[in-house]
């Protein structure tokens, strides 16, 4: 079964929250607004959120509760996106088939339409009724995303000189780019679910792995990267020990925790066979 | 006496707080770090920050219930400069006599330094030790922050044509790029001070009012803005009316709010004298 077919039905119960907290197209700035619809609703995979509802669903809690917590960590990776496809770092012109936010729109908007998403982020975890959660989550986003985090390696991986390409730097930036967001999905499931310490510890872990194993994947779809330093055989096998292990982390939840080892397998079927091939990235 | 010697003690206070939050400039990746510490550290009267202090002790809080939460809006006003300085917005080459973010760090560190700053901003919240405030700092400031507040002011601004000016818009965009940040400023020392529902209004109206006059007399230095539709001495005359109406909602809170009526004296000060003259804006 495809992951789109699999997950069907988080994803449409995320995009519905998106809907909701995402201001209507015409409300004033109608430009503004539009832009950042755009930027959300063109494509993506929602592998973070979807990601969320599977970590709370593990710690024994609902999907319901994670919703919100799903959705501004949906708005957090769109807004990078956003960014990222700016001239001044990846300048990027199209982005799943589609023309980016700043192409469509222009580049003051584009800037303007990430912050806005970032902003929303932020707000839509205003929307969880705890307030308890609400300060955990909150603490949790605001450093995954921050300059320590999302953004430090994002600035690693734009001033990357040739002669620092080490495999700790690359594990630096995968960690830090990629990394940390993956793992506040994890954490936000546990946090909505209102996991013990012992579980969310897991969850953390599993979050870890998965996205370190994730940016790899990426790295061979895109022959960038790992690439660079190791054979595509050897960040294959790399990918599946990350893998094999992230699962073991979450193996005595029991079945509770199936959609998490669905999403880990999942990624081992991205890896692309005889490697190297460049094909367009999804996500 | 002035401005900057009145509320030194609260400068004073308020940079010691940016200094625990801002990462060090040696923290990885070092260079985002600089930036982000130039950004906040070039300068700047910190009004907004001793708004929040005044308005907190308008209310009969401390100073130190305040301290973070200020820090925050400060966070927040710094981003919103780094952003609208850039080549595709406002295309400032200088602020406050020094060369703007992107001029000294590059385009693509100052959108992210400006990213951080914002992250930052919500980051610094979670630092009030109380769950219930931080809930509702964080939904003030993420709604007067967002797309339908300052992001919203500052696309209407830079998209505002010839045929569209009129007093509406420029109201539209005094209130909403200005005025939703200043009045979050006087909230922030309400909901700091744990103010009744009945004080919390009239700290709100007084932001609100305060917010309008600033802008105004932004613009009356600028010859900008307003000064393109009123006469130079409507608008001061506006500015005066506004200031008086500000000061008359918070009256009844007596002593207390002594520094919020030395905080609006202030404001009248600013206006320039024999007015057009375009003088450089220090904030």
């Amino acid at each position: 079964m495809k992951y789109e077919t699999y997950f069907r039905d988080s994803i449409t119960a995320v995009d519905e929250i998106l809907q909701e907290v995402l201001p209507p197209e015409g409300q004033r700035p109608s430009i503004l607004h539009e832009a950042m619809r755009y930027a959300v609703f063109t494509g993506g995979k929602r592998f973070r959120p979807v990601l969320v509802l599977a970590a709370a669903e593990a710690c024994g809690g609902t999907v319901q509760d994670a919703l919100y917590p799903a959705a501004a960590i949906e708005l957090v990776h769109a807004y990078s996106l956003v960014h990222d496809d700016l001239p001044a770092l990846d300048n990027d012109e199209t982005r799943r088939g589609k023309p980016t936010c700043h192409k469509q729109f222009g580049e003051a908007i584009a800037i303007l339409a990430g912050d806005g998403l970032l902003t929303l982020a932020f707000q839509t975890l205003t929307k969880v009724r705890s307030a308890r959660k609400v300060q955990q989550l909150l603490m949790e986003l605001s450093t995954a995303a921050g300059s320590c985090g999302m953004i430090g390696g994002q600035v690693a991986d734009l001033t990357l000189a040739q002669a620092d390409l080490d495999l700790p730097m690359l594990d630096y930036i995968s960690v830090h780019k990629t990394g940390k967001l993956i793992k506040a999905s994890t954490v936000f499931g546990a946090i909505s679910a209102d996991a013990g310490e012992e579980t969310k510890q897991k969850l953390l872990k599993f979050g870890e792995l998965l996205g370190m194993a994730f940016q790899s994947v990426d790295d061979m779809i895109d022959g960038d990267g790992y690439l660079k330093l190791m054979k595509s055989r050897e960040v294959s096998q790399k990918v599946r020990d990350l893998i094999a292990k992230a699962k073991r982390e979450i193996k005595s939840l029991g079945d509770k925790a199936g959609k998490l080892q669905t999403i880990a397998d999942f990624l081992i079927r991205r890896i692309p066979r005889g490697s190297h091939v460049k094909v367009d990235r999804q996500n």
